[in-house]
């Protein structure tokens, strides 16, 4: 199956989770809003998202098409490609727990987006830093530890050992851990350095989502956006505390 | 097939939309933090939260227990029950559909709580006031509008008629919507006496789905728990702009 990807070309934001899914299982896609050329690019994904002719109308990006379906919002996403690409068990039991996780995982990037954007999304950050920073104090205090207590949990209570999120198996889920685990580094780095320690397992997970070959390959290529203060994930020194 | 529900016994919350669900299909469930007695209760719930003996711990209510599966996250108990309950077709690309709109229905859940909540969730309304004005005045202006835009250009939009949001087909995100217009016309009442008039699809939908005997029936009982300012709809007229 040939798969179509559309998502802002500069981030990785939420496409990357997508896009994390794709390079690991050696997907034949393509990045459409990344690509040059007449109906690609930026304008290629508005066009898409302007266009309700299909009577099923796009809220926002990043949308997949995959022959006549186009599919948004990107657990939903996750959803539909996981048993394509073998990226999770076809059982309906393992598909809703990863899918579960993953929700958990979206509800998390929301939260993580809002800290530099407690006021609103149209304003710059600097327009609402000092809401920021109060909310910046209350993020890395009580949700970082909340969420990585909880996924920490979930691989220390794994029946089937700690390896991965679902047990012994290998699920798009534990590439969105990578992907949680590098963008906080990136966006809050003394507090990660001090967080660390209580999330061996996290550590370890995310190390081994690296050390995959395909994964491996897509993060040292071009195709691997660098994390950058236009995207979910942001360092501003002063959020970090 | 019968259905434990697990939530807070005192809001509607995110849990409403997965009573609307089993109400409306009439099916076999018990609502267990609401219940009195041994096993039942928020006691119940609390201990489902902690005990992680079945390998899949849960990050926050409401779940579902179903015979042995333990379901949470409200979009993910909703796409298991769709299809049992008769409220979304089977067909993939169906329910993939109405997935996708009921997590747009999520995200915007989210933002409606942190209207009132933008700094921290541990911290009182009233310890954010000043932060959640300011919020409040880009969410009214900004943020309603863009999803009940979304929302009633899907109804607009649809190729079999506008009456639902798949089509001729009803299906649990309608129960959705009626919610969001209602908590909205709670806790906003002159933001959405304003804007209603640009929505009449939506308003439609409210009125149809109020109207069908199963829903009618529960929001005239008991079961339903009144709108309060504990809930993620809450009425603070200084945030109505």
């Amino acid at each position: 199956m040939h798969y179509e990807l559309y998502y802002w070309p500069d981030i990785q934001g939420r496409g990357e989770f997508v896009r994390l899914a794709l390079e690991e299982a050696g997907a034949d896609y393509i990045d459409v809003g990344r690509l040059p050329g007449r109906g690609k690019g930026i304008a290629a994904m508005m066009r898409f998202l302007e266009n309700d002719k299909t009577g099923r109308p796009l809220f926002a990006p990043p949308f997949l098409k995959s022959g006549d379906l186009v599919i948004a919002q990107t657990a939903n996403i996750l959803l539909y490609l996981g048993p394509r690409l073998g990226l999770v068990p076809k059982a309906e039991a393992s598909r809703l727990w990863v899918h579960q996780l993953q929700l958990t995982i979206a509800d998390f990037v929301g939260e993580i987006h809002d800290v530099h954007h407690p006021i609103a999304g149209s304003l710059f950050y600097h327009e609402q830093k000092r809401e920021a920073r109060r909310r910046a104090g209350h993020f890395t205090a009580e949700r970082i530890p909340k969420f990585l207590d909880y996924f920490e949990r979930v691989l220390a209570g794994n029946p089937k050992g700690s390896r991965y999120m679902h047990g012994r198996i290998f699920s798009y889920v534990d590439l969105s851990i990578f992907q949680i685990i590098a963008g906080l580094r990136y966006a809050f780095p003394k507090t990660m350095k001090k967080l660390e320690p209580k999330y061996p397992r996290l550590v370890t997970l995310h190390d081994k989502v690296a050390a995959r070959p395909n994964i491996a390959a897509y993060l040292a290529s071009k195709r691997r956006i660098p994390f950058n203060n236009n995207d979910v994930f942001r360092h501003y020194p002063e959020l970090d505390t």
